[in-house]
């Protein structure tokens, strides 16, 4: 217990990440300062999103340094506190990402109210998971009633919140994803409308175009790549494009070539433009309550694949570029106590 | 003067267009019904965008249908009206195209003083090419004081506008174009900051490194292809991009092929948009005192290109593919009578 045991970056992985880019390190326990918190986790999260902080290359967060701690978004619960303002025992999220123990700047903590909903769904559904969902779909794509939404990645944590949002605005709402069994989920319990196997599909460009007989009017787009073209051929006057995620790129070890795509936004007079959660952050307090408000009525399911064990959670993160996981993928550190 | 003469597209071009696309074809004078006019035309507007329209490719506007009239932007003079409200002598600006003669319904006329400014205007700076520039650059691109605007094109008619629309609101503003002669008039007759040879530059890139030491905050693209490829590389977060034309790609018989674009944008939260001039037609109102404000006020200079004859339009039309115009092409036709 006076131990803190964290996952560093030791190189920069070219192309698939591999466990030879981490190490486990071990470390005296912090002792929180004055207006810091010491926090025993209980969840990490693993995103994709993670893959390109771990190159060098210049985008909108820094790069993780080598031989420091993975950042990202962990749930924990406090056992000393150096801050009058909060006590031993709550639940705050936080950004001390890929270890045991951190001591953390009460600045930087959500407090969590584990009685509202499990509480790992602060960093998933109710966490920045959901809210890059909420923002992309609503504030860039703007689905409209009887319009066409196409999500890729739909069964990933972020595109299975996308469509279900769709369909909540009355949008015709079609899925991309990698396996039959994740299709009939997003089709029979999630409501979408249609669902495509990427991997099966023969001619997945066909295929689009049966499932979308109006065209394609939003496309959120998760995974870039080949299938994003195939998506983009298929728009509609004045469609709109958030850029999510590239995830079909991340582990590429040279930049890719495809169709130039400016022609079909210029067609089309359609719009495109990769976002980032964080410039919604003072529209998140609004956006919070629609998304449980969402969850309570039942017209918003979430899904989580849960991995057991601080020790696996470099192979969980490895996981996401397999593309078997359902829904938010997290590690489980310990239990909460009462 | 019983006979009126215009040029029909007999077939869809593949790659560049060629004079074996089109025919002269005569046909009586029109006789104008109840709400129309008959106008001798005084200047043809020959554009990019026209290159769109011969191929049978889905695009915002309609294919030209073989064998009918290439239609565009014209001004005439009216020799006979059937509409109290317009009368002969009148100078008016429309759709009517590639013809020397036309019935027009004045409902799709726009009246033109020819005290206000040179007539011919109304095809460029205080037309359409001038409202492209205004509400591509103002409205989507956005730019703000000490922000880095780079346009390709620039030498072009909307490209050069665009430039010194920028000037005005106070960015850095570089060009790109196809000779020295060009450049040389933007940076010292049009106050570009600087402008590059894309055709003698050995490395593009580097070149534009070097022009804009703060990055890209705006890139008015006309061009797309390689030379985009390469100002999108250096995008500064936030950075929007208007995709105005693409004419690289006008004449590839086959699609062309360059580096996916979705992950620079998501780098850089960066948006890109194709857009339209007619989508902004309820404020044209607003937008054409303030860009003939700036001509009387001597921040906005024009250029124009005139070929002297009907019978030299296919070949003005064929020149705008070979990069020599400066400025807005435009063919003449007749002279204005007074």
């Amino acid at each position: 217990m006076s131990v803190n045991e964290k996952i560093v970056l030791v190189k920069r992985p070219e192309g698939m990440p591999g466990s030879a880019d981490f190490e486990f390190k071990e470390e005296p326990l912090p002792v929180p300062q004055a207006g810091e918190v010491l926090v025993r986790t209980l969840y990490i999260s693993v995103d994709p999103y993670m893959r390109g902080r771990m190159s060098a290359a210049k985008s909108y967060a820094e790069p993780y340094p080598i031989g420091e701690v993975i950042m990202g978004g962990s749930i924990g619960q406090i056992m000393e506190s150096a801050d009058p303002q909060w006590k031993e025992g709550d639940i705050v999220a936080g950004l001390w990402g890929w270890q045991r123990y951190a001591a953390a700047s009460t600045e930087s903590l959500r407090r969590i109210d584990p009685d509202l909903a499990p509480v790992s769904t602060a960093l998933g559904v109710l966490g920045m998971t959901g809210l890059t969902a909420y923002f992309g779909l609503l504030d860039i794509g703007k689905p409209q009633e009887g319009e066409t939404v196409v999500v890729s990645g739909a069964a990933g944590a972020v595109g299975m919140i996308v469509g279900q949002i769709a369909k909540i605005k009355g949008a015709r709402v079609v899925g991309i994803a990698g396996s039959d069994s994740k299709n009939d989920y997003l089709t029979k319990e999630l409501g979408f409308d249609a669902a495509l196997n990427y991997r099966t599909e023969k001619d997945l460009k066909a295929a689009l175009e049966m499932a979308c007989p109006n065209g394609v009017d939003v496309y959120f787009d998760n995974v870039g790549g080949e299938i994003s073209d195939d998506v983009l051929s298929l728009l509609n006057p004045n469609a709109r494009i958030p850029i999510c995620g590239q995830i079909a790129l991340y582990n590429l070890e040279k930049p890719d070539n495809g169709p130039r795509m400016q022609t079909a936004l210029l067609k089309n007079t359609a719009l495109m433009k990769g976002f980032l959660v964080g410039q919604y952050a003072k529209d998140f307090g609004k956006a919070l309550p629609e998304l449980a408000g969402w969850i309570q009525s039942g017209q918003l399911q979430y899904a989580e694949n849960i991995v057991d064990g601080f020790e696996n959670t470099i192979e969980a993160f490895l996981g996401l570029f397999s593309g078997d996981n359902l829904g938010k993928q997290l590690v489980k550190v310990s239990e909460m106590t009462k």
